[in-house]
């Protein structure tokens, strides 16, 4: 069972939602940002899984229900204000649906596009036609 | 200046901000999130010194302009749906108002409070009594 004393001290917003940064525990590179509200960081805690909230599908999804890629849950952290959750993870394969490891494989720089600067991990048609 | 094309395909919301991760270029440590603006992240890039948007205060904002302790921008990254903004930074001293290097200093546990993980680097009562 999730620590429900130290989740009432978190402060989610108005729609229930708090922002959720994730990080890979091995190497520092943070993966992604998501939501979660009380019930996904419930389900979270209690199996070691991240779960988020989606706001597009107005669900609690499991991360990597459709890929198979999971997070595998090593640290929670919030910050000083406590509205702000960070979680430290394995990451299964890839964090992104569109195939790289971090959602953050994108360059400010001086062209028209932003540049990749990251190798995909995995085919995304290939993953979610399964 | 800032490539304002680049700018013109990030997703801000309704409110016109943007959420923003911060982390150390050096160890990968997540400093803080915060939110952007457009002129906060124009300044930013034409200043290489990050401004957020201070919601609590209305205005743009330089980070460290009290305590001195600035954020120097190094690289910055936007996600597969461009709807979050990554900076990796050189950081002055710390990013935490309560004098810790991370704002996220505070671990899950089992306890009735979350726990305190990491050491001051300064006291905020000689910083912003200035």
């Amino acid at each position: 069972m999730a620590n429900g004393g130290l989740l009432d001290q978190l402060k989610f917003d108005s729609s229930g939602l708090i922002p959720l940064i994730v990080q890979d525990s091995v190497n520092g590179q943070v993966l992604m940002m998501a939501f979660m509200n009380r019930a996904a960081l419930e389900k979270t805690l209690d199996t070691g899984k991240v779960h988020t909230y989606s706001r597009s599908r107005g669900r609690l999804a499991l991360k990597g229900e459709s890929s198979g890629h999971f997070q595998h849950v090593k640290k929670v952290l919030t910050d000083c204000d406590r509205d702000v959750v960070l979680i430290q993870v394995v990451q299964d394969v890839a964090a992104c649906h569109e195939g790289y490891r971090s959602c953050f494989f994108r360059e400010y720089n001086d062209g028209d596009q932003w540049k990749t600067i990251a190798e995909k991990q995995f085919d995304p048609q290939k993953v979610y036609s399964k």
